[in-house]
Parts: structure tokens; sequence; C-alpha cells
């Protein structure tokens, strides 16, 4: 009932004053006023109840006095009246109607939704909307038409890897809702660790988790835990290959002979399933069947991923078996086996997902394919009548900006030459967080907040995509988004606290807020990893993203015309060129900081640097000739990843460096005269420039035309 | 058995490195080596082994994980080695045994101790011990004999005035065992809550908790947690006064007609018990047996604290009555309440203990008084044969310095004329949590790590008393206590970051660890405070005492000798100065923040003020005449009170320019040569001041002995 407002909703947003709200609603109108929330906030529900939406109403209540500190006090009267239609389906299932609608006056606020979970959306955009004001806690007056663009919106959480103890799942699971992710997709075994409790085949955790993994209760509890949150739970259980751990308590599931144990190392290994013995299947039958049980929804993900068929290949029976079934590759003897497996799920009345290698002939066409490997299989998938769902491009572990996992789109690229009948089986995305590079105590802080991105890029409109709006809302949510309990905020203080020995970390909080880890990419060559070696290292306390880094980019462009940036800006550099002094002193005698010597010595470097580039700008006299020139190669032999974390203050120098240079291309003219001129390396220039730089008496000013778009800035001095 | 070593032990401290333990234990002595504490680290039990005991291990484990990062995977070998010779009492009492001996050398370690009590004060040495080194995380290798000097080390949090619910309770369990507190007192019901379920009476709850009560079963959980760490647990009823919440279920407890309900001011109200009706005592017999059975202590808290006789005297029943039976005086009437509850309390198997004001004519001799309102009253108790607890001076909500609280001894002063049996009457301490002002939210930042000093002063020897010893190892247990679980360190981020609406919090971060939060006589006239007013303000996340201030002034005396202080000290001064202009535009709008903007000008102006100094110091230049007497004068005007909250940041600054008033007194000379000189305005000297100041080619240095006493400096420049 609200698609036909799409077209209005784009061009409310241009009028909408920048709301904290992520992902970005369908449509949104700001009416100008505000309600306050103060001690005397209430809601209510009218229309249909049920314990779930109750629930729903008591921890949004309990979230909005955390968010504000302002005490709940028992009181009558109502704020918010939550006004739902019906139940909506009892577990959340795919597809179900999540819209909602929200409107807020300087009295009252009202949240109308057909179903349960529209409600449960609704109060998260609600909880968005607080910010201190004029007077106190309020919200501001809006009118929100909501509901996602794609129905299925995930995260992949692997807790095989390093261990997640359930605390852990459930405050992600709050955070997903939080941005109206639907979809937690467990993955619950591989190589180093088999992590449900299997009461048929108990040797699975026994033998496979070193005492780590989720009894049924607890899978129970959080699968209720999800379904209260409007959270499909689908488990993954990745087979025929990452099945190492399986083999530890039953070596006769494998293609060679055991003994097996837990794998400690990250990579792709040996260790397959035998997909000729029907022993497997019998196996797998019962398995399967328990533990569809216990999880309720239709979906279930057997993996299907990276099988090495070196053990295959190596066998004489299981080479005779290929031939005997007209098997002629490996790749046929997998097919063989998803098939077969396919068939168990159906009986336990399951739909089958699989990562792209599962994508074979004969798989049945209800399987939903999930796209790791690139976004043309996906394509791919559809034509041939498969749903599917992207992945390529949302892995969290390669640490990428938000801006890069923002730009993906799951209909985009080959997508554009989809019929409308095969674009529509493209069903959403999930990002994934492999965890072989984050632990129970980081996991968070490699989610968060960039996964807000990625909600929002499945739920709102294709149409929202500017990233310095995303990264604007980001910031603003990232913090709302601690209470939700999450721990991707304040994991950092207390490990960098750790690396001191109880003397104040504040050097390493300065040269972490200039830095970003690096990814998996960086991080699997640089040291002998496994699931043995502590994830306790400076590296492991820094954010994939640099907050102060980008915020220091905008103050650039600002120097001369907002006294504030500069100030933060010049604030910030000097302390960044003192900060070696005060990391060289912790790191003597320490083995876990002598690591950061080099780093922080580049950092300091790069101030200084950029505090010449600073002076320039603010005494608008241009550089000595060739200066930046050189400058900018001595920054970029500074700018190398050591310790595994890369300095992202080198982009704010950098820019300062571009400003300077910008200014020496630029011509002094008379008021209101212009020129064009060839830019500098400005990176993002083209090569060519038009200034308007005009003085007039003690005041003077800029504004650039930059690529024929203006881009520029001016100022008052 | 350890009481002979007492005195070799004072020998002992003074050759030992400082290890970042709190309480310090009676006896150490470092042996220079150290023992790796890696993915290998196991601990086991021989001799006597329980269900308590191991809880305890596999506690101490986990911690050991949290606290180093390092995983700690299931394998062989002991390198912790836990021998306890028995059990020792089943629940924790009053004077049990809680000596230790632990010994580590480099290949292992040896916990030994009478009772698992003893273990459990041992492990938390062990866990205080690790510190990364050369080679990871280690424990110096040393020879530890520790017992405690008083048997009673309580915290007492009120749970009435603000809502303490159960996670926050079990955290600070947790932290007291950190740092061997063993009693917790739990102040349960006041004029603003009461806060225990009573079936007998379930009124008390009902109109009495706003629905913030503890249930039985939360009761037993909390008394178990506590057990299980080796704490009692005390609960306080208080009464007759302090009885306002009772009254809603039952106002025919009352000493005037009612009706009555939750009070939500803060202050000392009418609403008082009838002393002189029999039901109140019927009442009380029944609540008190049925509590009775729920804390199984053998000590019980009636309060007794400031009773209002208004209700009394405007009663006629009431003065009938007092004068039927002799009671001529308010205090009369009181005591004799006081008589009557101790009598029902000991048919319950209960000692009585209350606040000082029950120590009245014929009160029994075993009661035990808690002094809050003076020293003088512990030795008047002592002396007229009761037990006696100290409180007064260890008001955790008079936020004062931890070196405060640090400098009161329970047997100080009048203490010093009592015998030696009248001074064994004193049991020890209780530290106050009263929460007019904090929240769950902010309690933990108000108790810890101050909390530390004081247990350090009720267990360890009487001669441990240096306070800068206090700090330095007070800064790492305030970082290791991280690990228990409070939020004393990472409660404030998030409470800024509210206040700014998504944008970073940076300048508030600044202001805040350069402020100073007042205590209750700060903040009661402040504003209209209620329980209604929210706790989220600036104040409320800024800590009791500022760590920064503290380091910064130490830096301050070695400015001229050590880089790393010099830079920070510059570089902190440039940070305040130019952080008035972040909190101004943060405070745009934002009702919250505008009371912040005086203080953060103050805060820049300080330090302006600072860097002139410094300037002076590190030219090695006096200033011209009278600058120090003007800036001191202009720095007292801008250290007052701004929103509820002191600058820390004027100390430092004031010994900045204590130093350059000391530097214009001194007098140069040629080597060797000394002078007796007056020196100026600084703060410790008392008048004379003996310089030495030496110069040789270009190596200059000065040597000081301020009051006869070498407290000087010297440095090669």
């Amino acid at each position: 009932m609200f698609r036909a407002l799409l077209i209005s909703a784009i061009l409310m947003r241009a009028w909408a004053a920048p709301l904290p709200l992520m992902p970005e609603p369908a449509r949104v109108a700001v009416t100008g006023g505000s309600l306050s929330i103060g001690a005397g906030f209430r809601a209510g529900i009218e229309g249909y109840s049920d314990a779930r939406l109750q629930a729903a109403v008591a921890r949004f209540l309990t979230r909005i006095e955390r968010q504000t500190g302002v005490p709940q006090l028992p009181g009558k009267g109502v704020t918010l009246r939550v006004n739902c239609q019906g139940r909506g389906s009892e577990d959340p299932v795919l597809g179900e109607d999540e819209s909602y609608r929200l409107e807020v006056t300087p009295a009252a606020a009202l949240l109308k939704a057909n179903t349960v979970t529209g409600a449960l959306r609704g109060l998260e955009t609600f909880a968005q909307l607080i910010v201190p004001g004029p007077h106190g806690f309020q919200v501001p007056t809006v009118q929100i038409e909501d509901y996602p663009r794609f129905p299925w919106r995930g995260l992949m959480l692997d807790a095989a890897r390093h261990w997640m103890p359930v605390p852990v799942v459930e405050r992600n699971l709050d955070a997903m809702a939080a941005v109206k992710l639907n979809v937690f997709h467990w993955h619950l075994s591989d190589d180093q660790g088999f992590r449900v409790e299997s009461k048929r085949y108990p040797r699975l955790q026994q033998n496979g988790s070193d005492g780590h993994f989720y009894t049924q209760a607890e899978v129970r509890e959080v699968v209720g835990y999800a379904r209260d949150r409007g959270i499909r739970v689908i488990p993954e259980f990745d087979m025929p290959g990452h099945t190492t751990a399986w083999f530890g308590g039953y070596p006769e599931l494998a293609s060679a002979p055991g003994p097996y144990s837990i794998e400690r190392r990250w990579g792709i290994f040996e260790p397959v399933m035998d997909p000729t013995r029907e022993e497997t299947y019998a196996f797998l039958d019962g398995l399967l069947g328990e533990m569809a049980a216990l999880f309720p929804d239709r979906y279930f993900h057997i993996g299907g991923d990276e099988v090495k068929d070196l053990q295959w290949k190596k066998s004489q029976p299981i080479q005779a078996f290929a031939r005997a079934h007209g098997l002629a590759e490996s790749r046929d003897l997998e097919a063989y086996f998803t098939r077969r497996v396919q068939k168990l799920l159906k009986k336990h009345d399951k739909t089958m997902i699989g990562w792209d290698e599962v994508m074979e002939p004969g798989l049945e066409a209800d399987a939903v394919i999930q796209s790791w490997r690139g976004q043309a299989s996906l394509a791919d998938a559809a034509r041939k009548g498969y749903r599917s769902l992207l992945s390529f491009g949302y892995y969290l572990d390669h640490l990428k900006p938000a801006s890069a996992q923002y730009a993906v789109d799951p209909r985009d690229s080959d997508a554009g030459s989809l019929t409308p009948e095969q674009a529509a089986r493209i069903l959403g995305g999930e990002a994934c967080m492999w965890s072989e590079y984050v632990s129970a105590e980081t996991v968070d802080s490699r989610i968060w907040p960039r996964l807000a991105a990625i909600a929002e890029r499945f739920w709102s409109p294709r149409e929202v995509s500017d990233p310095d709006s995303m990264y604007e809302r980001m910031e603003a949510v990232s913090r709302s988004l601690e209470w939700t309990g999450i721990t991707h905020r304040s994991s950092a203080a207390p490990m960098l606290d750790r690396l001191t020995g109880g003397r104040s970390a504040r050097p390493l909080e300065v040269l972490a807020e200039a830095s970003e880890a690096l990814g998996i990419e960086g991080r699997r060559g640089a040291r002998r990893y496994s699931s043995l070696v502590p994830l306790n290292r400076f590296v492991d306390a820094v954010q994939p993203e640099s907050e102060l880094a980008r915020r220091l980019e905008r103050a650039v462009d600002r120097v001369t015309s907002d006294p504030a940036a500069a100030a933060e800006l010049r604030g910030k550099l000097a302390e960044w060129a003192e900060n070696e002094i005060g990391v060289r002193s912790l790191a003597d005698g320490n083995a876990l900081l002598a690591e950061l010597i080099p780093l922080a010595h580049n950092l300091s470097a790069m101030a200084r640097m950029g505090l010449g580039a600073l002076d320039v700008l603010e005494k608008h006299q241009p550089a000595a000739p060739g200066w930046v020139a050189q400058q900018s190669k001595e920054l970029e032999e500074l700018d190398q990843p050591v310790a595994e974390v890369r300095l992202a203050a080198a982009r704010p120098v950098r820019r300062l460096l571009a400003s300077v240079a910008r200014r020496a291309a630029e011509i002094r003219l008379q008021p209101l005269e212009t020129a064009r001129v060839r830019c500098g390396n400005e990176p993002r220039c083209n090569g060519t420039t038009t200034v308007v730089n005009w003085t007039y008496g003690s005041v003077q000013a800029n504004m650039t035309l930059e690529n024929n778009a203006l881009g520029g800035q001016s100022g008052l001095h």
C-alpha cells in the first residue's frame, strides 16, 4: 500500500533536514517542531496486542531510558501510541510485511503497522530520532512511511573459527534489529569447530569444540531472542568441505582414514566428506533431522564452498564410484553430494541454501544461491531460475571502508540485463563476518558501525546512495547503537589499557584513532596465525575505519573558513607530532608495544608535514617551489602498513598538501574576475579547474569550479 | 602464624620494586625473575577442594583470559598450584582466617592457604600481578605472605534512593573481591524505597518501590554470589526514621495518620515509626523473622540514624506513653525502640548493628556501632564495651580525593587512648555509597577506583600510608579492575556521546578529563534535585578525581628533565587552550551542554596561563616582576565550580606558576656553592628553602632542600 508513494518520497528527501536515521526511510517529511522526551514519556499499545509486541514496547522503553538517562517511572498518559493491525506471521518469515508509518507531533506520536514486525521496525526508527536539543531530549516532528527494498537482509556470523558466546550473539541481534536487518545466518561448523550440541551424535561437540558449543537450550533461547526482534535464524552446517572438526568424533565420515582433530590453522584443508558411502547420508539424515527441529525457519544452509578434491582423487573406492556413476570430474561428485543433501533437507521440510559452488546441473529449482565469489553468479543464478543473495562485496573481514560496501548493490552490473521476473529472484544480501581475525572481544568493532551502511543498502530506496550523507548519519547511529549493548566503541579502551601494564594508554589511543586495522588480506601473511594466537595486540583494538581521519579530511576543506575546524586540525596534528615520545616510553621493555615504535614515528613525521602545510595555508602564502612534490613523496614512504595497521592520518595530510598545491595554482584576481587554471595533484581533479578568487579590502574569498561542477568553498578572513 | 613476620615485612617493602598490588600485602619479596602467562597457563587444585574453590579457580582463569586476551584452551600441566588446607567456615564469617602465601618462580606458582577464603584472596593477588613485559604477559617472581589488619572491611551500597539492579550489585561484589573487601552492607530501605520482596507484608514493595525491588530469589542469588567470593552480606532496614516508603503500604506503622507515598526528594523527613504501639513490634517481629531467614549472616543492621521527633512531639498518645514510661526526651523514646528491636533480633538469632545514634543507655553489649558522625564515637563505643566500625571519613558520595580517605585510619586520634582490649573492639570500617546523586549507570565511577585505597587502609599494615605510592598503584589497579566487569572507566564515554546527539564528543572528553565532579555538598543546592531528575548531565560523566591532573602535576616537577613529561604537559595545555571552541560548537542549540560554556572558557584561559608559565620555565628565564602574583590571582578567579564540577586543571597550572616563582627565587651560583633563600608562594614551602644551584660549562642543575628535607630535583640541560 505504500509503494505508490515512492516517487514523492524521493522528492521529499531533498527537502528534509538530515535526520540521524539509518537505514533512511522510504519517505520522510520533517515538519519543523519537536516532541519532548522527559520523565513523563510513555508508550501504549492500541489495536492488536500480544506478548511479542508487549515485550518489544517494554524493551523500547528500557532503551529510551538508557539512551537518554531519563528515568521512566510509572505514570499516566501515552506519548507514543502503537497501533498494530494484526499479528502477521507467528515466526518471522521471508517476505512478511515490515512496513510502518510513524507520525510525530509536538504533543504525541503515532506508530501504525500491519504486523508486529512492522511495529518493531517503527520503534527502532523512533529510538534513533531522539536527540538532545534546545529543550533537552526530543524527537523532531516527522511523518515517515517506510518499508524495505529487499526482503532478505542478513548478517552471517562465523562462530566456528573463534567461539562466539551467547551474549555476543544476542547483543548483535539487538544491534541488527536497530538497523532493521532480519536474517541471522549462523555459521555453526567449520574445520576449527562444531558448535552445536547434537544429542544424536554427541562426539561432534565433544571432540570438535574444545567445550565451546551452544547447548540445544541455548539455541532455542537465541532463536526466540531473534524472533522477538523480527529476525529469522538460518543455521549453516558447512559440508562436504570445511568439516575437519566433525571428523574428530566421526572419522568414518571422511574420505581418508583418520584420526582427525580440530584444525588450529586458517585456510582450506584436505579433509572432506566421503560422498560415495550411504552411511554418510544416513548420518546426515539423522543430524539434519535433529537440527531441522531445532531451527524453525524454512531455510537451511549447507555451505558447499571451497571443497578440496585431494582426498577424493587419492581414494580408489571414491574414484571407482565416480566412474560407475558417470561423475567425470570432482565437481560432478560434489554436485551429486549436494543433490543428495538437498533431498534430505526436503524430507525434513527445509529449503536448501548454499554458497555459489552448489549451483551445478541437477540442483532443484527451489534452492537459494548465496553469491560470495562475484556479482556475476548472482545474475547467473537468477537467469537459471534460482533465488539468490549477494555477499560478494559485503565481507566484513576485509575491513574495507563503509563507502566501498555501501556502493555495492545486489541489483547492479549483470543484474541490469535481467528481466523483471529474473531480477525479482534476487532476494537481497548478507554481510559476512568470518572469524579468523576476530574474537568475542573484537567482533563487534569489525561488524559495527559499517554493517549499518550495508543494512541501508538492503532496506532503503536504491536512490539513497550519497556516501557523505551515509557517513554523517553513520557517525550518529554508531553512537546510538551503543545503547543496544554492543561493544564496538567501548571495547578498544580496555584493550589498550591492557597493553600498558597499568599506565595511561593515552599515547596508544592517539595512535589508534589515527590508524586503521588491516583486513584478512593484510594479516594472514603477517605472522603464523592460528586459533592459539591471541588477538590482543594493538591492531585488534584499532577500528577498521578512522572516524577522526574522515572528520579531519573534511576540516581541511574548511580550514580557512571555520575556526573550529582549523583549531581541531592544528590540535590533532600537534598531538600526533608529539605522540611518538609517549609511545616510546610505554614500549620500553614491553614486547606487545615494541612493534608500534615505527608506526608512532611515521605518524609524528606525517603530522609535522601537515603542520607545515597548515602554516602555508593559514598564512595565505604559496609554498616554496617543489615543496609539495617533495612532501608528497615522503608522505607515501611514511604511509606503509606497520604492525598490521595503516595510518589513516595520511589522508588528511595528503589533502592538506593538495590544498597547498591548489593554492599555488590559484591566480590572484580582482573581484569577480575568473580564470581557468590547471590544478595540482589533487585527487579529485581531472586537470581543469575554474577558480574565482577575489579580494575586497581585507575580505578575501575563493570559489572553485572543479570539473565543471561547483565543488569549492568560500571563506572570509 | 604470619604475624611474627610483620617487622621484617616493613623492611622488605623498602627493597621491593613497586608492584601493581592493592591492597599491598603484609610481606612481599621480589626476586627479580618472571613467570610467563601464555596460552599454556593452567591452574590446578591440590589438597582440599570443594565446589566453592573450583568455581573460584574457574572464574580466575576466565578473568586471566579477559585480562590478557590470551585464550585458555584445554591442555596439560599446571602452572599455578592452589594448595588449600581445609574449607574454613561454610559461609564467610567475621574473623575467619583469610591469610595466604604466594610463591612465584620462573617455572610455576604455588598458592597456600588455610581456608578457601584465604585462597580466594591469593588468587586476586596473582591476577593483579600480571603485567606485560619483555616476553609478553608475565608475573614477577615473588614471595608474598599476607593477611588482613582488620576483620571487617566493607562497602555499604544504598539501593533505596536510586535503584541498583542485581547486575550492578554483582559486578561490584566482583570488584570488592578483587581488593579483598569482605562485607557488603546492603541499604535496602529508606524514605525513597523499600527494595526487598516481603511475602508476609507484600504492600511494602508493592506500594514502596515503583516495581524496583529484589525478589527473595534474587536476594538468595546475591547472597550466594557474595559467599562464593568470600563476602558477607549485611542487610540494613533503616528504622524508626527513614521509613516513608514503608508507610505507603502500612500507614499504621507511622506516628501520624497517612496516607503516605514514596518520597521523591532528598533529605530528612518527618514520617517516623510509632515506637509506643505493640502492633509496631508485632509487625517488625514478622518482618525481621522473614528477613533473618533470607540473610544468613549473624549480623543485621537496623539503621537508627537521623530520627526526626516532630511526629512524636505532636502526638498526644506518644507523649502520654513517654511520660508513663519515664522517657523524658525523644532520644529516650528512640532508645526504647532500639532496645525492643534488639530483643526481636536476638529472638531471630541475629546480632544488631546500628548507626552511632543507637548507642544509648540500655543497649546490650553485643551490639555493633557503626560510626558515621565522627571518629570520637568510635572510641567512645569501644570504651563502653561495644564493638565498632568506622564510616566517618569514608563517605564516597562526598567525592573527596582518594588521599583524604586513605589518610583516615580506624585506630587514629581518640583511638590512641584506648587500652589494647578496647582497641581490639574496633573491627574495621565500611565505605558508604549513598545514592542521592548516583544511578545504576554512574555508581561504579563514584565507588571505584577510590574504594581500592580504603580497602588498602583496612587490609594492609598501618605503615602502608604513602599517598604517592597509593596513587601509582591505584592507577594500575583501576585498569585491572575493568576486567571484573565494573564500568567505572567505561561508563563515561557513552554518557558524553549521548549529550552530543551523534557528533564526536571529543571536546567534552577533553573537558571531562580536566574536571572533577562535586560531591553531595556541592550538588544538593545546585538545583531542585529529586529521584525524578535525571543524572545524565556532564557532571555525572565526570570522575570524582582527575587522573590526568595528577599526572600533569607530577609532569611539572620533571618538566626540565623529562622530555616526555614536557611534551605531554605542553600538548595537554595546547589542547585545553583550543577546546573552548569545540565545546561552544557542540553546545549550540543543546540545552544539556549550554551550562558548560563558562567551564570550557575557564579551562582554555587556565591553559593559556599554563602555556605562558611553561614558556618561562623552558627558556630558563625569569618571569616579569609581579607576573606570577597577577596570574595566580586570575587563576583563583577561574577556579570556581561551574555546572557542579570544578577544574582539576587548576592544580597543574598552579604548580607551574609556583615553579616559575621558585625559579625567580633561585640564585645562580658557581658550582657547589649553596645559599638559603626564601621561596615564593609555593604551596608546600614553609618559607625556608636551601637551593644548591650550579653550572659547569653547558651543564646546569639544581637541588632544593625544602624545610630541611631533600624534596628537590636535579636536571641536566
